[in-house]
């Protein structure tokens, strides 16, 4: 095997094209077996394997700097860049991480997870170099999906001003996570279309071999002749209006023409964008025929494709499909998804309402401010994004929903502790950014039935609303029987206690209920109240229960620093009780990959660690006491 | 007077276009006497007279949606919307706002403040047009300045691929509020260098009527045949990658041409963008000469536009020299500013330093993003921008600076009350944001003194910071002299106190040192320390000196929701004190325009206020023992 003879990159520089060519199907394999038994992104590495190995061939990294946008596309970098042995624990507790971090391996220039930042962080490191007189080179690995956020344009913009030299190169598979939207990738599609690159060059070389005697040796003269040769691309104008100088579309699994062009590029003192065209999911038949499904994947059979396990039921989907339903008899609703129709279960209205789904693309502030503007004039927009993505809309949801008051719904997907994506991606943020908006409702449901609930109380509600729920239904724990009607702001008592009143949100409430049994079983009494709205809070509630209990406590699975239990502070300090209080959360640190399961009890979250540590603080509260 | 004339939009439909020459003269002249007298945006509202009356006359106003971006480019609209009575109340408390505002005026169909939003609202409201079967046109108004911004592409991008009906007008006048950058700005200015829209037209005129017989008539009808007239504007390519049919460029202050294209425009099922050629500051000859310096000003001569009294000593200003001379024995510091070099003080090291400069544009995400990139790489960037602005870059500091512990500082200017600028431009949740990211350092001097202290720690400290303060420098107070060196994380003790202790950050220390004058009249003995690190908080001079008082409060120019309070209130109950506390800040809500000496009162946060409150608190105290 090829693959385990590679230390680091100088190793590859050893190989012919004929090796380089049997590594890259060694490199998939490896990708397909790991992925297959643990889970990960595969599609879109599947791609990238010749481009990943031609960028390590040209270049010298780690003194040159390979930038990968969002990460989706690092596996066979991993592979090349010493981390082979280590490869089978990607993405578990302390395993290898699904993303490039930069305390990981040297090899990986910028940490990433989060779309559209790698010219940006690109473009730093090569004006660095400018300054500090470094020679390096700085090539950044960006989707074309990427490109569909607004960051990417701000860093072309600016980058094509800058004239200093780096290297862009675009990964173009024609999606996104989902099909690819946007005018931009309709343009690519036209340049990948057109007579490019690849087309003429045969062609010239079909013609030249035609003369007996002269046409072969001048076919080579040409072909090294730089400046000639660039006629051979494609006459682009969407990046050469930004400043940058065009080259493609090149195949991206010619291993030969990467490697000519790439070199090529590199002798360029400018910036540069290179179009790439590559097959997501490439050489792995289900992946090629599914793309969108098999862009990330939970453990599979190699041979089918088919899924180990069943999945559990999505969040998203329970509340696309009531969405849908509210939508047959109201023509205000209408759904927003930032290229996640699928992840945030949103192709199922889009199935039942086509004319009333967007698809923006990678594009938070877009897709909020969007949101806003239809709010303004009538329509009844929900907005379904990810937890960690949405915080790329935070000025937005504040100054264009909030500021204005406008019905806009959030619907908040992976919030919480979201498992083997790790720190990029951890949904702990959003009740402490979105609860410091004013007049913004904040919601997290305790399970199926409070989702639903909630979705249905949005419809009627007249101002912005947040409901924030981890991906799986189960997560939410089991339904607890004696659930109500409630309205916007109403909180509600599971089981009342004499000693400990326990204030949860969300998934937290039901591990608050086994946490009270448990402390049951040491004689103490803890009541639950399902804390289910964020902001704003049930005050009546909260000081009518918190007063008469030895303890108040607060669960949630977000940040402690802004987050619900300071909110919990804030209102008895307010009301002036003085009861002691211990704030439950996730601690002030990120939260490394891991299950949400392992992630829980890291955080002391798990029911034991939430009924050890009120009892512990009971302790110390009887020992204080004379 | 015509002005006085025009109640609604409608009146303007009677007007022959000699007479809207003339109203035009009038608007201006209004412009720039009210902000003489008040202060405001003068420049860009000078450039779009013309232009907002065509769209006015052409258009439906509001039945049609008027879109602006940003809204320094609104008076004009103001003024011939039924506003013309209280425009002398421009900016003032209870007056006309400075932008846009929905509650204001039907006629403002989109609130805004901040850059680059006006596209994606529009295209909402295109879209729900769309959905409700209406007929209504929409029309997006945006700067080339806001076009740096990449919502501004995402929603392109989006819209382009829609086919829905809508018109951007691009008003390019050269500059953002300083002169524009990037690629896309070079680009805009070949368009305008090109042989266009007018020089070809006058051109074929010319020829035309050296005809005798034919020529005039011929050149009438040529002008209107339409798909032949698109022909004599300038080939685009950008905007038409992105899907929008391109017209322009077009001379802004040419009425005629003006109305010619937009009537033209109304016609068309697709979207457009429409290249509007204006200059800043148009018709005031000071203006004119000095765009920059006139964009947003203080009252002013009408005669000379010298400044009415000298502007308070600018925080940016004193950082950024401090900076510059630091950066002179210190390659590793760089400056990046989003399109404000002067409002930032960044102009400074810019003289200094320009190699180590960055304008990035109105492009804070990039911004942020391209500094993680140089941090990581060993350079030692400050980001200098406004607080408010710095809310589009909350994902970026989170992910790309601070989960990978870089070294980058913030330099947040405009922090707390801003006065004139109202609800949108407030910077009072960086406290809130900022405080909920693990190992961000959170710092708010209380005096000029202690703010070059800060700049000065940031140079070896070796993580993200964050220094936030308000405009002017006296806003900080005078110095008090019992300052001493000190570390990251430190608080410093300004006066004890037995009855109270307040914790109070940036302006606030020095109004609650008034107050605990005041108090000490009432024979409360308060004291003060100054809370200069909000993250991370010296917990052991909290806790020392939170015991045995009979009241703590916390003082900050922030939301109480997520702030420095809450943190105060976490603090204390994880250590399990029970000494009661009051929180003072900005109440949850939008603050509106007024002064900052008004808004500070508003929010109960000046001297009087702040000792007031202590004094109710403590009486509620006092009842409430036994």
């Amino acid at each position: 095997m090829l693959i385990e003879q590679i230390h680091e990159p100088t190793d590859l520089k050893k190989l012919s094209i004929k090796q380089l060519k049997q590594l890259c199907e060694e490199l998939r394999s490896e990708i397909v077996n790991v992925v297959s038994e643990h889970g990960g992104h595969l599609a879109s590495n599947l791609g990238v394997v010749e481009l990943t190995v031609a960028v390590h061939y040209v270049f010298d990294t780690p003194e040159d700097k390979l930038v990968m946008d969002v990460g989706h596309q690092s596996y066979a970098h991993k592979l090349l860049t010493g981390r082979y042995g280590a490869f089978h624990t990607l993405r578990q507790k302390g395993g290898i991480s699904g993303f490039p971090q930069q305390d990981e391996s040297e090899y990986d220039a910028f940490t990433a997870g989060h779309a559209s930042t790698a010219i940006s962080a690109a473009l730093g490191m090569a004006r660095t170099r400018d300054i500090m007189r470094g020679e390096y080179d700085v090539v950044a690995l960006v989707g074309d999906g990427a490109l569909t956020g607004g960051m990417c344009y701000e860093a072309l913009n600016d980058a094509g001003q800058s004239n200093t030299r780096m290297i862009v190169l675009l990964n173009d598979n024609e999606m996104s996570i989902a099909p690819n939207v946007g005018a931009l990738s309709r343009y690519l599609t036209r340049m990948r279309q057109s007579k490019g690159y690849i087309a003429v060059k045969h062609g010239v070389r079909d013609r030249l071999e035609k003369h007996p005697r002269f046409g072969a040796p001048l076919y080579r003269a040409l072909s090294k002749f730089r400046n000639n040769l660039r006629s051979f691309f494609v006459d682009d104008k969407f990046f050469s209006a930004l400043g940058f100088a065009y080259m493609g579309p090149v195949d991206g699994h010619d291993l030969r023409q990467l490697i000519k062009v790439l070199r090529r590029a590199r002798g360029y003192d400018r910036p540069q964008l290179i179009h790439v065209v590559t097959q997501k999911g490439r050489g792995y038949q289900p992946a090629e025929d599914h793309p969108v499904t098999f862009h990330g994947v939970a453990p599979f059979f190699l041979e089918s494709g088919a899924r180990k396990r069943e999945g559990e039921a999505s969040s998203g989907k329970v509340v696309a499909r009531q969405l849908s339903d509210m939508a047959d008899n109201d023509i205000r609703i209408c759904a927003i998804t930032a290229a996640m129709p699928m992840g945030t279960g949103m192709d199922i209205f889009q199935q039942a309402h086509p004319d009333r789904c967007f698809d923006v693309g990678i594009a938070e502030e877009h897709a909020v401010t969007m949101a806003a503007g239809m709010a303004s004039q009538g329509m009844k927009p929900y907005v379904a994004i990810y937890s960690t993505f949405l915080q790329r809309a935070y000025d937005q949801i504040l100054v264009d929903v909030c500021r204005n008051g406008l019905p806009v719904t959030f619907l908040i997907d992976r919030a919480g502790l979201v498992g083997e994506d790790g720190e990029t991606h951890q949904g702990v943020f959003d009740l402490s950014y979105l609860r410091s908006i004013p007049g913004l409702v904040v919601a997290a449901p305790r399970d199926v039935r409070d989702l639903k609930k909630l979705v249905e109380i949005s419809q009627d509600y007249g101002g912005p609303m947040a409901i924030r729920y981890p991906k799986g239904c189960e997560d939410m724990g089991p339904g607890i029987q004696s659930q109500r009607r409630f309205s916007v702001g109403q909180w509600e008592l599971l089981s009342d206690g004499s000693d400990v009143m326990i204030f949860a949100v969300g998934r937290m409430v039901s591990l608050s209920m086994q946490a009270a049994i448990e402390l049951m079983g040491k004689g103490v009494s803890a009541g639950v109240v399902d804390a289910r709205f964020v902001a704003p809070m049930d005050r009546e509630m909260l000081l009518g229960k918190a007063s008469g209990v030895r303890l108040v406590v607060t669960a949630e699975e977000n940040v402690l620093a802004g987050g619900f239990g300071e909110g919990v502070l804030d209102a008895l300090a307010s009301a002036g009780m003085d009861v002691p209080v211990l704030t439950l959360g996730v601690p002030d640190r990120f939260v490394a990959q891991a299950t949400v399961a392992q992630q829980t009890v890291e955080c002391g979250l798990d029911a034991l660690s939430i009924a050890r540590r009120i009892s512990e603080r009971l302790k110390e509260l009887g020992e204080a006491r004379p």
